[in-house]
């Protein structure tokens, strides 16, 4: 080894040290956080074992707790004194029809993206009213179904959309409702809606009312860029507002239903931010969780935008929009984690360890991006000596590390973990990468456990190929 | 607008004029690099349009190229005078079993990296001899079925694997044929295999040679960052003939296998640097392609490492081991393309336009970091004003930026484009993210058309959940 490289891992190792000594001891959040309690040193949800799931279904398996998507669906839903807010479900963030369905047994609607979303929406029996269509990449025969059924809303994207809509319509013969989706400054732009700034989303709106077979009804607004506190509610609703204070000098009235989108955080996950990453990759410094005294509740997000809609209204004496919002990650993200085994361990140099699990970036692909809590099945012994794990998944690749450091008892082959908030963006983005995909099983609010998905087999995974049999030649 | 923000667009948009002048206009890969041609101004590949091809089978769909299987297959076993090398087809790179079944059948065997990879080689009817076990996560029940079919190698990961390995073979009394797997300074570690340097490898070796239960035949050096140029395969092999050379200092012989493992680079494929991703990003500038000149030919990378084998072997008068390559990419990564449709167009501010295509990251996330050349299925007019594209998929996400900037004639509805080289990485990544995954046809040497895998269908999506009927409770 060369002198450089010599020096270079000896003060690579004393700031490991000092920035160890500055987090001398791992904050994890507590279970209770998920309604979760270690019951005799085992992770328990009402009543049930977690590890008793584990071994009953195997691993890796996705766990939804029925009873928290209806706290969640509540406390975004019932936030204003005088009533509910309308809900309609963002299908991509987690599409599992059994999750689905419970939520439109809540009251949900359904947001959807693709064709296949709004087949699915129909095939769970979802009303036409009670399904809104956005998305940049609406096919024509998706359109044609969405006009067909007469659905609440199809969000217009992009100036262009309107006259592709429109000439469908006069195609079919038919009128449909749509709403035209806007963006501000903090928000998503690039491939999503029209630019409040500059005038543009105002034309796009002049240009819309000018054809009859569209029949104008609303404004979209989704942020894209999550808010992580009520100062970013209030600034990205002085540009939403502001913009329906043109609209009406413009035209002279409000739109009868504004789309206020999702974006809101789940109170248990942050982003990583580059500090974060370099920290944990170089030096083994496990991030920290987000502080829950910072985090507003679920409720006050919703309540908010509510109260600035209400009060720029009374404000002006107009009456006040139909609100709707479209919570993803929001309803969804902490009702569900993916339970996971590790399946060994090794010793690794400069006191790096590994641990090895059955789930690797193929399955929870966002904890490198996204702060998730890891919760032992089994609590160690309190007192054992802490390690720090490099936590990777099963896929022979460099970039399947979840966990670059993780401090923790010491790990053993076996050992049962929960990666938490499964709720969002780990279905959508879960692939057969050398290995399976995980079934789901519901915790319903009585207890009772229901096998919503069923774990992939060999089998399942080559399904659509014709290999096995003999092939087709036209 | 504030000042500030107005000057900084203004600086941003001549230091983008700037760029553009210097890259006045896009280097293209020439359609010949894949066997492909322009008749008529349609792509075609052996008589067949790929418009055609599009259209019948529908987009997205894969395109597979046997006669550059074929191709590759021959330009990387038969590298050397005396004959012929052992090629065993890294089965996670490509995981179609129709493509699968094609290298087999020219004499390729299987290196699995999984239980499932395991039983989809045996259902392929790959014969025990021609299978090798790689991977950091090996499942006690894969080992099992592994040691009892007696495969040719187990290649042992780390350390700790020797012992759970040999304590697994003593409770099914049968032997098993291993392999160590060694990892050089420029090569993957974390995880994978064991140091060579600090005379880790060489305590593991004697380690597993203790254990009678181990028929230690082999050493597993396989790269994992990619090769380049020869010079990087130069310095990777100094370092495991030197290895090799303590080794033969140690225990007097050299083991009977040499596995030097895949990580040889496509020929039109680069990673994309940092430099490339800012410059596209922000100013719109299209990456270059990598330059064929300076790319040595597929042959050359495997016919120097056995070279370099030889010659270290003749120098000492040792017999030659037997030499196996994993290929992964090198074989398949440029057989395959994945054609897309443009599903809508829209002009964006500041000169950027955008192509919507009913392919994105779900279907190709590895181009936001390799450069891989998209082809029109019809070439534009010659002449035809050239203009600025950001290529995105479908998805309602920020993320799902496949190219950020792509000059080309102007792009229409409907016009189909072919994102080159997707035979590594594409298959494995690809998920059901609100859109279904495309299937395969073949073009066979002969340019019979096969459809190898089916595309999904809306119902197979939801084929593992029980929302459908009535939900079964324990």
């Amino acid at each position: 080894m060369s002198l450089k490289s010599s020096v270079k891992k000896c003060v690579k190792r004393l700031v490991a040290r000092g920035l160890r000594w500055r987090h001398p001891v791992r904050r994890d959040l507590p279970a209770e956080c998920w309604g979760l309690e270690y019951s005799d040193r085992s992770l328990t949800l009402r009543g049930h074992r977690l590890s008793d799931i584990a071994a009953e279904f195997g691993t890796p398996i996705h766990v939804v707790d029925e009873e928290r998507l209806v706290r969640n669906f509540t406390a975004l839903s019932q936030n204003t004194d005088d009533g509910a807010c309308d809900l309609f479900y963002s299908y991509k963030t987690n599409p599992l029809p059994g999750v689905l369905k419970r939520l439109h047994a809540l009251g949900a609607g359904a947001e959807v993206v693709s064709e296949y979303e709004l087949w699915l929406a129909q095939k769970l029996g979802v009303p036409p009213e009670r399904i809104i269509y956005n998305g940049p990449a609406k096919s024509l025969r998706s359109l044609e179904t969405a006009v067909s059924l007469g659905i609440l809303l199809i969000n217009l994207n992009h100036f262009e959309e309107i006259d592709r809509l429109a000439g469908l319509c006069r195609r079919l013969g038919q009128k449909t409702r749509v709403a035209i989706r806007v963006t501000t400054g903090g928000g998503w732009q690039g491939q999503f809606g029209i630019p409040i700034a500059g005038g543009k989303a105002l034309a796009a709106y002049r240009h819309a009312l000018d054809h009859d077979e569209l029949d104008l009804v609303g404004i979209h607004c989704h942020r894209g860029v999550l808010f992580e506190n009520l100062a970013e509610v209030d600034s990205h609703m002085d540009e939403v507002l502001a913009f329906l204070h043109e609209l009406w000098a413009a035209v002279g009235s409000l739109p009868e239903i504004l789309d206020l989108g999702g974006s809101v955080c789940v109170p248990t996950v942050r982003p990583l931010t580059r500090r974060d990453l370099r920290l944990s990759r170089a030096y083994s410094v496990d991030p920290l969780p987000p502080r829950r005294d910072e985090r507003p509740g679920l409720e006050e997000f919703p309540r908010k935008m509510v109260q600035r809609v209400e009060s720029f209204c009374g404000a002006r004496n107009l009456p006040v929009p139909r609100i709707v919002f479209e919570p993803g990650r929001a309803l969804t993200g902490d009702s569900q984690m993916l339970l996971t085994r590790v399946v060994t361990t090794r010793a690794g140099s400069n006191e790096r360890h590994y641990a090895i699990l059955d789930a690797g970036v193929s399955l929870a692909g966002i904890v490198k991006s996204e702060f998730h809590q890891l919760l032992r099945l089994q609590a160690p012994s309190p007192g054992e000596r802490q390690k720090t794990y490099r936590i990777v998944g099963p896929l022979c690749h460099a970039w399947d590390v979840l966990y670059p450091a993780w401090t923790t008892g010491e790990l053993h082959e076996g050992d049962g973990l929960a990666i938490m908030d499964a709720g969002a963006y780990f279905i959508p983005e879960e692939r057969s990468f050398s290995f399976t995909r995980p079934g789901c099983v519901s915790v319903g609010r009585d207890g009772t456990l229901a096998a919503i998905r069923r774990s992939e087999k060999f089998d399942d995974v080559v399904a659509l190929d014709s290999n096995f049999r003999d092939e087709k030649t036209r």
